[in-house]
């Protein structure tokens, strides 16, 4: 007995879900057979609901269903303070600090020559504009704290080093709750050079 | 910033998925952004296709897309000899075996008084039908070994002690490669009740 085109058909349609494996996919298919014909109708809509829409903030680039996201529209965020991210989904932890007052700029990736992704790829020219445009006063990079997104940083701080702009990026250093112990040395030296008066 | 409304809604449909928990279910919602719109919209179809196209067979009510399984259907396999499973994925460990020649019988569940699951709503009687129409010679019961599993293997047992078929259960035992050690004593009385002389 071989398994339905139909079970087949799901199965690899499941396992392009990042983290879900051809066994987990195959689960899922079948779990599918066993729901509520409701729910898996939902889960079938829900899909093409988000897939159409949601768009990319025309000011930020952030997620959004309308065409300025709730970031950007409000008039009580400080618009002269921006966190530049590489995806969209990076705006997500700083949001859930609650505590960040400015707006954000998504890049759309990080430069990388291994991927082909140079600097006409990225949102860099928009931010150029909105720094000129809003007389931003800091802009703090929140690329990821790897080879690519360093060079991102750095290239962005190179660019606007002639403007009034304070460019800033965020501190590395030890995880809170993290152990000595178990710290990777690289973590460790950027943690020994950051480190600041008591 | 909130979430946005379609990935509330496609997180709650994910989080129907069995096993899946809110945060991983939050997690493939934002993952559905970032995917090849064609995926997904692949993924809705397949699902909205299992649900119209995989019924239960009207023979042994296995999954299948056709009126009668690829298995009811096949001249070759021996219809007196059924195995009997509470629900049809239980069908396919069998089947990967590759040696196994009958057919099955789904019954769709197991007597429970706690989930108000009697006899009227298995598929008992189909069952009965189907032992006096092919003349059965062996039933298997395969329910699992849990209490309402063994409950309605016994029953089976029971309404068929006087009709001419052998009815037999799956053998109860250490699993292949398992540690005495790491044994329950209830799978290890089962193993001592069921030694056989070598």
């Amino acid at each position: 007995m071989k398994n339905l085109k139909s079970i087949d058909r799901l199965t690899e349609a499941f396992s392009k879900l990042p983290g879900v494996g051809h066994k987990s996919a195959e689960k899922m298919a079948y779990s599918i057979l066993e729901m509520n014909d409701n729910n898996v109708y939902e889960l079938s809509d829900a899909l093409k609901d988000v897939k159409e829409s949601v768009h990319h903030c025309k000011e930020c680039g952030a997620y959004c269903e309308n065409d300025i996201c709730e970031v950007c529209s409000n008039p009580d965020r400080d618009k002269t303070r921006i966190i530049v991210v590489s995806y969209p989904r990076d705006i997500f932890p700083f949001e859930k600090l609650g505590t960040y007052n400015g707006v954000y700029h998504v890049l759309g990736g990080v430069l990388s020559a291994v991927n082909g992704v140079g600097v006409e790829d990225l949102r860099i020219n928009e931010l150029i504009e909105k720094v000129n445009r809003d007389s931003v006063k800091e802009l703090i990079i929140a690329t990821n704290p790897t080879t690519e997104g360093e060079t991102t940083a750095l290239y962005i701080a190179k660019i606007l080093e002639n403007m009034p702009v304070n460019v800033t990026r965020i501190a590395y250093g030890l995880p809170m709750g993290g152990h000595l112990e178990y710290t990777d040395s690289l973590t460790l030296l950027k943690s020994l050079e950051g480190r600041k008066k008591i």
